[in-house]
């Protein structure tokens, strides 16, 4: 039984290689991905979409997205860390396929109402999408099968503020609305996906397995993999976009908790995801102890980067 | 060697504990007592701070400080933690003191002044006394030896709100004053405190040890302890405000890590102290990698509540 899913990402480095993933499962049906500002611009990101679903040797429908944040000025992308081009600054072929007429938020609302209950939203870059498709149909809350994002952190601390994840602070207006939403949601943040670390040999393997899409895939991990070295002092690169789609189809990996979350949208704290957790009661009544959402608070790290490993050598 | 201090407390349960530590230390010079309104009104604070030095046979000075926070409302008290009297509700005896004629912030700049370079403050209520002596004196920051600050909470979450423990909550704008202030100041927050529980059993030496002062640690103990049995399913307590002495007595029983530190004042994060580690380099220049202060992540809890517990037995 396969999945179908929408990916919604900012391609980007460890982008490509949840890509690769959702382009190769057997489990997954890509119906399509949608694209966003975030590691890179909006038009970098459309064109790596396009390239990698060619060089993974599928017709993939993409649909462009948000070129900014919803409220918060535009931050420049950080090129320090996933290149301009989004993919290490390698050469990459051209690319012969364009995007959708339609927008992505569009895309979604007619994906989802085509088969309601089934459709997974895999979300892996600032939320605007997401946010903008509850805005143009609200009704997506009760007919989305589940929705999936990589982002914030709870317990681990940030990765652009001391509190605050990249996706969140990217477009923290847009992440409110999407995790503050009453749909079936599970968040993968960074206390779970710092658990990971994909070392060179690994990438090793998927490379030689992967063909022209493992060209790219490897040049540009050896580039983030030198922002990991000099920054976090870690030889590897923690694979956060791919712990997505590993949660969606391996949740055994993962430790997870139920609560409701909030996100700051201004402030010192600007971009952090807080968690009140079902299990604990709190004076004030704002933290409920409804539980909306799912969120990771651990991951068996080795597992998952087996897992990633043995979904892109499988065919090889 | 011993060390003068000045306690600042809000007495509550877990003060009590702490200030019959502060009593009974060979190693601790008491120089006086500064109270503030938190677990309780400022009066019953005051009362309790006089009551308690009674009940050790000792007499030490007693300043009266902050009734309310600096800028937000004052909220009632958490009698249904500390008791309405601060002390699990149970009965007390008459008092034969008073507090001293001046004010607590007075207080502290006098005997700071008096004793430049060797007086340590010791806060494990809200911050608002310690905020109002920097503004008597902002040369305070250089007269201190050391601030350890009881308080906070980094990877921990917090008590009153899933982000804010209650004696930064209490008086945000203090918090900010006092942490964010450059002196030498080590925090001791929830990341440490709740990985101690101070058990029954340990309780029961301790009351029979502590002659009256014990009688009054052991009942309001047991208040203290349905709340924590009722909200928290742990038979125990969390020691918070006498791990603050622990940490300036056994340092080596706790784990710590090296910042900034800075005290979210409004908002949903409101309360909240974020810590920029130095170890840790972060794109906006807000997260300085100056090490302003030290903070304790973890401790060894079963060595602290054995600390706690010789310390209240050494005498018997
Ligand atoms: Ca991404
Ligand atoms: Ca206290």
């Amino acid at each position: 039984m396969t999945t179908p899913i929408i990916f919604d990402t900012d391609p980007g480095v460890d982008d490509a290689q949840a890509i690769a993933i959702a382009l190769a499962h057997p489990e997954i049906e890509l119906l399509g991905m949608t694209t966003t500002f975030g590691n890179v611009t909006i038009e970098v990101a459309t064109h790596n979409a396009l390239l990698l679903a060619e060089l993974g040797g599928q017709q993939i429908p993409v649909a462009q997205g948000a070129a900014t944040p919803m409220v918060k000025p535009k931050n420049p992308p950080p090129g320090h860390i996933h290149g301009d081009n989004g993919l290490g600054n390698i050469a990459l072929p051209e690319i012969s396929t364009q995007a959708l007429p339609q927008s992505a938020p569009q895309f979604i609302v007619e994906q989802v109402n085509a088969r309601p209950g089934e459709v997974v939203l895999v979300a892996v870059g600032p939320l605007g999408n997401l946010a903008a498709a509850l805005q143009l149909d609200p009704s997506l809350v009760d007919k989305v099968k589940q929705v999936v994002v990589m982002g914030g952190s709870i317990r681990e601390g940030g990765n652009v503020t001391p509190v605050a994840e990249a996706n969140i602070f990217n477009d923290p207006h847009a992440a409110k609305a999407v995790l503050e939403a009453r749909w079936p949601l599970t968040l993968v943040g960074l206390d779970a996906t710092h658990r990971c670390v994909l070392d060179p040999d690994s990438m090793a393997r998927i490379v030689e397995a992967q063909g022209k899409l493992g060209r790219v895939l490897g040049e540009s991990y050896a580039f983030y993999r030198t922002f990991y070295q000099q920054a976090l002092g870690i030889d590897g690169c923690c694979p956060h976009d791919s712990c997505a789609l590993a949660w969606l189809l391996r949740p055994d990996l993962f430790t997870t908790t139920r609560g409701t979350l909030s996100v700051v949208t201004e402030g010192l704290a600007e971009g952090q995801t807080i968690l009140a957790p079902q299990a604990r009661a709190f004076v004030d009544a704002r933290w409920t102890r409804d539980a909306t959402v799912e969120v990771c608070m651990g991951a068996d790290g080795p597992a998952v980067v087996e897992w990633i490993v043995e979904t892109l050598t499988a065919g090889a």
